[in-house]
């Protein structure tokens, strides 16, 4: 194994005989560990027929001739069948499932019972049902604009604007059915440095999200240029007063500075003891 | 391997130095394949110390005792030691990023470059921008509430009220960064068969859901029980209303009956052929 003086660049292909939403996280993680290689990453979901399972095998081997190495495929194939019509494309085919799958059942002393896509079905209705109700909630219960049922908040968000409030509850609400309110502290919270009175009843749901007061200035200046609200003074001061407030009252928060959705939601997930269950 | 007659239990853990997000919903789809058996799964994020891993080994052990059988373990940890700290638990440990990396490795002729969680982290600013832009796009252009800018969205998605548009838009905005607007039919749209003037000008992005009538009456009547909107027979019509529109004006549709959001989300990217983005 030797570094080359090129970096490595090869097509890398996603494929799934349902969404393919696992296979392309998971293969995207992976070759987000190669830092020194480029790739093109397609996905293709929905090959759960031999014909589809046929064409994509062109469509790879069409890409090995061209690219300078042959492509890497990830599946997540249910279907051996289909699976086995990949391994006959010019590429490294892992297939994601396969392998645990074998281990899994040597372990429980039972067969799988390969119901396509089960992860990814509405099947779960109760699930579905859940994360619809939870994102309804959440749209309703945004930037502090409703504040008619804080009480069936799992978590309640607060911070000043444009700290990332919004897009976590929506992941929240989305992913785990998390029903996560929001709000977004005002001028009238600073001056007398207190939580609203409506907010002092559910104090055990809130958490706070801080951040780096020039972070903020250079994302605010995006929206409103040359605006008071965006200035790095302005900006300066609610930082400093969302935090005196915080600690004030109690409030846990955590730093959102260049930390992505899945990083903030995780976070609060995990600090503010939330269930975290997977639908 | 015989199929007991009892169903196995086990605990299944998804454990990673990072989010966890990657391996929570690999390890969730290959025990969806597990029909006959009953888990209960515990994600631990953020494993990425020695002292974390030992605390971890020692719950593992704890429900090893407990439960009929020793604990499933998925991780995808980016650290080689804390992997191998959790090898030494009661379980059986699947590492779900090792055995790939060494494939990929070998593939590539180059080494791996283990910085920890860069699949969600901040870092690619760029996806993490665009991201919370279409969100923001997204949230102002649902449910028809704004139509001051239909130019800039990547799609639109048409249908009667409660096919679930808003989820759906809300979840390619947030794992893909698509700008996904929508628009629910109103009668005025029935009554002159045919698409309001601004949605003419964006025909070749509008993509409709339909959906079975009763299916709709029962989600209809939980949220406004006994109301005419919610009756078979006012969400009969409309169904049938806003499916003839939709072929007059040549709008490409799929039936969301029983299909989950991520099911929505994967139909519409491949059929109205939209970029996925992984970030």
């Amino acid at each position: 194994m030797s570094t080359t003086a090129k970096p490595p660049r090869r097509t890398a292909f996603f494929l799934s005989d349902r969404t393919g939403i696992t296979v392309e996280m998971l293969g995207h993680s992976l070759l987000s560990q190669f830092e020194n290689a480029e790739f093109e990453e397609i996905t293709l979901p929905y090959l759960d027929t031999r014909e589809k399972a046929l064409a994509t095998v062109r469509q790879i081997d069409e890409r090995a001739k061209l690219d300078d190495g042959r492509p890497l495929v990830f599946s997540t194939f249910v279907n051996p069948e289909i699976r086995f019509v990949l391994d006959s494309a010019n590429a490294l085919h892992l297939d994601c499932f396969s392998i645990f799958i074998a281990q899994i059942e040597a372990e429980l002393g039972i067969h799988s019972s390969p119901t396509v896509g089960l992860s990814h079905r509405a099947q779960d209705s109760i699930g579905q049902h859940r994360r619809i109700e939870a994102i309804k909630y959440t749209l309703e219960h945004d930037d502090g604009i409703s504040q008619r049922n804080w009480l069936r908040a799992d978590i309640i968000l607060v911070g000043v604007s444009r700290t990332g409030k919004t897009p976590t509850c929506l992941y929240l609400a989305l992913q785990y059915g998390i029903y996560a309110a929001n709000y977004p502290f005002i001028p009238e919270d600073f001056n007398r440095m207190a939580l609203p009175a409506q907010l002092k009843n559910v104090r055990s749901r809130l958490f706070g999200f801080t951040i780096d007061p020039l972070r903020l200035h250079r994302m605010r200046k995006e929206r409103r240029p040359n605006s008071e609200y965006a200035s790095v003074k302005n900006c300066q001061h609610e930082v400093r007063e969302a935090e005196i407030l915080m600690r004030r009252e109690g409030i846990p928060y955590l730093d959102a500075t260049s930390k992505s959705i899945e990083e903030l939601a995780t976070a609060l997930l995990h600090e503010a003891k939330l269930e975290r269950k997977v639908y």
